[in-house]
């Protein structure tokens, strides 16, 4: 039985305390939210009782800790709980700086706890089956990937304000994807953007709207376009060229109806939002996590990886705001970048 | 807090069992299952206690009974449970003759207890969708219906032997199907088929492929075809043609990946099989159940809808082994049919 | 060099006209039609000239006629032109009786001329390509065919109570399709139906929404729904399923464009009707019917399928009226039907 | 009636021919090419005679030339018809360099003729549907757009070094497809490319496969992938998001059979090449410079569009080759780029 401390009771934590609960060998023994009300409602529903970070993470009897509370408090909680010999899982992204995250990653490193970094896409089904195929040769070597990523509406500028901008806080995922699936390190980054759906966000200092464009170093190519709006739904697609095929992950609807009407034959539009879209990946992913705990195996998604794809962001973040493509000095992607 | 008795461990059994552990306010106290292996596991996995039929009937903490056991107990079971007021969850059919069932709604009506059967289709998100845009008026008046249901192969010989045949087994749920969505009554009916799959069915005294036409009193048409065979998997659709336009039911696949090659653009056949297909239909229905049992609502699929739907596999079989089309008496649809 | 006459000026003899002159190696002398001004305007569009069936057919430098003049007139054109020995393409279908159209086989027959009939569905790139695929048997044997056949709306009463009601008329085409389409000859016939439409077909004696089901003497099964009203356009479908797959023929679309907005993700409704949808089988049959001219190879759409075609439509009629499944006696398609 | 010269007998010129003499109201008079068997066989088959570039264009009858030939013959003919006061016809690329384009644009503004070049794209019935619901409203403000151009197999190694490079000579037709959706003026691009298919299209110096992102001045985003080889066929695919939804151009399929089997369900890949893919657009861009002659009537593609996309292109060359984002002067976008 391995006893967990879920830090966070808002929407994702939720999400993340009932996958867990349904996982064998595991119990829910703690939550910790500042804000008590939701803090109690969540412990009661699950058996659990409130506490602070010093007793959860105080506890021996507490073997791993689930952390979906604020941006801003994941870097202290995961080198708190690594420090007291915890395994993490943390939702992404790690921080909003690479600095931070790297000491994340070293105090994970340095303590040798197991770390899990919650990029739900790579468990989703469709996005796993794709990745699957790839890796069985069925469409030879990848050249290219075209990732759709697009919300359905913008989030309240205060959220965006804190956000750490659109990079960071949305194509954080979609660089995931880009890193997980084509296998190669960017060698040349480029990104635009704009701010056309809500002057808000321009207020804010971000922008609704970017194409990212990525070569890695055996000169793959990766494009990824992103909004902040889509009038039709939440849209998550990519697809994958390679030698000998080609693979495209499409868009999950909530029903298979199909009306043929004088104006058209009609399906419906995707999934409202990540909750719905991504709720197989959630469970999938916590599944993952507590199955690498119980039998010693390795996580799909690390902290590095959780790294590697905020360096990505920042990278992204610059070139937008230098009107720039920039380059990865070849020592390392981590490392810093020059002028093109 | 409701306490449940479960007749049958068996794998329906295993999937109400879990699906109604899950709802607010039920407990499941006893399973009964003549194998105790299977009793016992599935007991023990839901802290319930094994029972023969008669403690579990005879305990007055139980308030509702879901039965899962073998077709040949249903009957006998529903009018015990009704006769000791239990609420009722049967899976269909509710018998495989037409006098057991009246028999058994009979004594439900006799009791007053609630009765669900388990339709689960009616509770697909894709076919409940479905019959609510019909309702919205949508596509005007329906006018026409055509089901395809197809298995991805026969079941043993054996099975088939003690099925009642491939109308009362399989078309069962079609027929239901045809009686939700057109909301009429059947006036005419022709059923054909054929061994074209397995001559272990024939010699079982079956078919395996059937074509079913009804006509309606209001002179609505549906078409229903089936095999007990499709090498690409479990095949369950249906279109609705209106005054005003058309609805399309369409399969339901494992994910959204399409595969482009020289040899053609591909996706996923459907979803293996019914445990898969109506994973969430099955969720949905005993959630229904429940709810009912609570609010005093009443059942959307109910003992009579059973019995009428049996009826008409009743008939369908008559008018396969005469060869020809059957009416039904103005007097009534479960009373008599004479020849056209 | 190959010179026609053709006779009937109309929207099909249009058609039949233009596809006939781009053909290599012909040339269209003459243009009978009673109604002179489309006569001559056809003529004078094609470079040829205005004649009675007389001058036409008594021609000796005319090889062959085109036949797209109202059905009443088909098999007496037929005959005179069969009997002048010259090779005929006539229009669907023969005759609207099984007698007289026997009669204008015979006079092909005994005549030893070329006759095909226009069954041009068996020319559309989509279903030709269906076809061939079975023969090369990509889905094993064929057991089921389902068809799906509607029009855009009802024609005039007039034109229906001249047409030999919906199954000589409209079924015609379907049933020619379960011939070729299934290679194997009915057995049994099953046809019901309904005026749901317009009560002007009823008037007019006849039905607007059929559903009939034939079984073949293999036990080979074809179910067939046809509407005479489709608020979404001309819908022409047909599915095959056999033993080691299934084959559909989708709709034409005008356009591949997809809108997604808030109220779904839709495609283009179908061509809008026959013509449209069957331009190219048009084109494609006219083709082959000159290419068998002139390299003496055998058409693919015989003056015996057009026969076989209608006496489908008349057992269908008869089993519509009768209320009964038509059985065909063994000594031939042909012949006779008695009762089941 | 307007006589025709036609310069360039290959496979392009022929399908202008024909499309060329379908319209009403005009005469093939000349062909012309150097390879003289070609010129003959075309002339042969469209009743017109051989002739020179001085005989055809010192013919006053000649009212129109059209311009099929080498890409390297194209500006001194469109320069020699426009000075003999010929309407002109002329396939893209108007030249590989921009000077000499615009030198050819400016000989017709100077004669006054009519000029239209070859963007056989917008005259797809696909394309030009979804640019008209644009312009209708139907999505709001266009505000992104992504393209998808891969061809089904890289070219000759010595096509490829006479071509221009792949900016020139494929993303022409997709820079234009730019400039007609989003009516926008490019403001920066960024292109980059790989050598992923062929080595010999290194050996030529050039690549075979690109990401271009294009920002209009306005802030409108469009990104364009393309590749040489695509294993499943000729890729022709665009959406456009816009403020108040989305429109897809999909490929066309030669036939619309699905084919359900145990390893998916699967449709045709679309159309080869070409050829093809655009045969309805090569008719219909000839009937439009047909009509524009006769009516007096602007041309959709202006020898100023091909200009412009020549532009683009010589930038997407140019920033390729510089790993730079590049910028377009505010005093036109014709005019010089700086770095960023």
């Amino acid at each position: 039985m391995i006893e967990f401390a879920l830090f966070g009771a808002g929407r994702i934590g939720k999400i993340h305390a009932s996958n867990l609960v349904r996982q064998p060998g595991v119990r829910l023994k703690y939550v910790v939210d500042m804000h008590v009300p939701s803090a109690q409602a969540l412990a009661q529903m699950h058996g659990a009782q409130l506490a602070d970070v010093v007793q959860a993470l105080g506890d021996p009897a507490v073997g791993a800790v689930v952390i979906a509370s604020s941006t801003n408090t994941h870097a202290d909680l995961i080198i708190a709980a690594a420090n007291a010999g915890k395994a993490v899982f943390c939702e992404k992204p790690v921080d909003l700086t690479v600095a931070r995250s790297r000491e994340s990653a070293e105090a994970v490193r340095r303590n040798g706890v197991l770390c899990m970094i919650g990029f739900q896409r790579r468990f989703d089904p469709t996005f796993a089956a794709l990745k699957a195929r790839i890796e069985r040769g069925e469409i030879g070597d990848p050249e290219m990937l075209i990732v759709t990523s697009r919300d359905p509406g913008a989030p309240p500028a205060e959220y965006i304000r804190s956000s750490g901008g659109i990079f960071r806080d949305m194509l954080i995922h979609d660089l995931d994807v880009f890193r997980w699936i084509m296998g190669d390190n960017a060698q040349t980054l480029h990104a635009t953007g704009s701010c056309l759906t809500d002057s808000a966000v321009r207020e804010a200092g971000d922008i609704d709207s970017t194409a990212v464009t990525i070569r890695t170093k055996n000169g793959l190519l990766c494009q990824i376009n992103t909004s902040r709006r889509a009038a039709y739904g939440y849209d998550q697609r990519f697809e994958v060229l390679g030698s000998k095929g080609m693979l495209q992950a499409g868009n999950v609807r909530p029903t298979e109806v199909s009306a043929w009407s004088a104006g058209g034959i009609s399906v419906d539009v995707p999934e409202p939002f990540f909750l719905e879209r991504y709720r197989q990946a959630y469970a999938a992913e916590m599944a993952h996590f507590v199955e690498a705990l119980t039998k010693g195996t390795p996580v799909r998604t690390t902290i590095e990886d959780g790294v590697r794809a905020l360096e990505l962001a920042e990278l992204a973040t610059l070139s937008w705001k230098k009107g720039m493509a920039l380059e990865l000095r070849s020592d390392g992607e981590i490392e810093a970048m020059t002028e093109a």
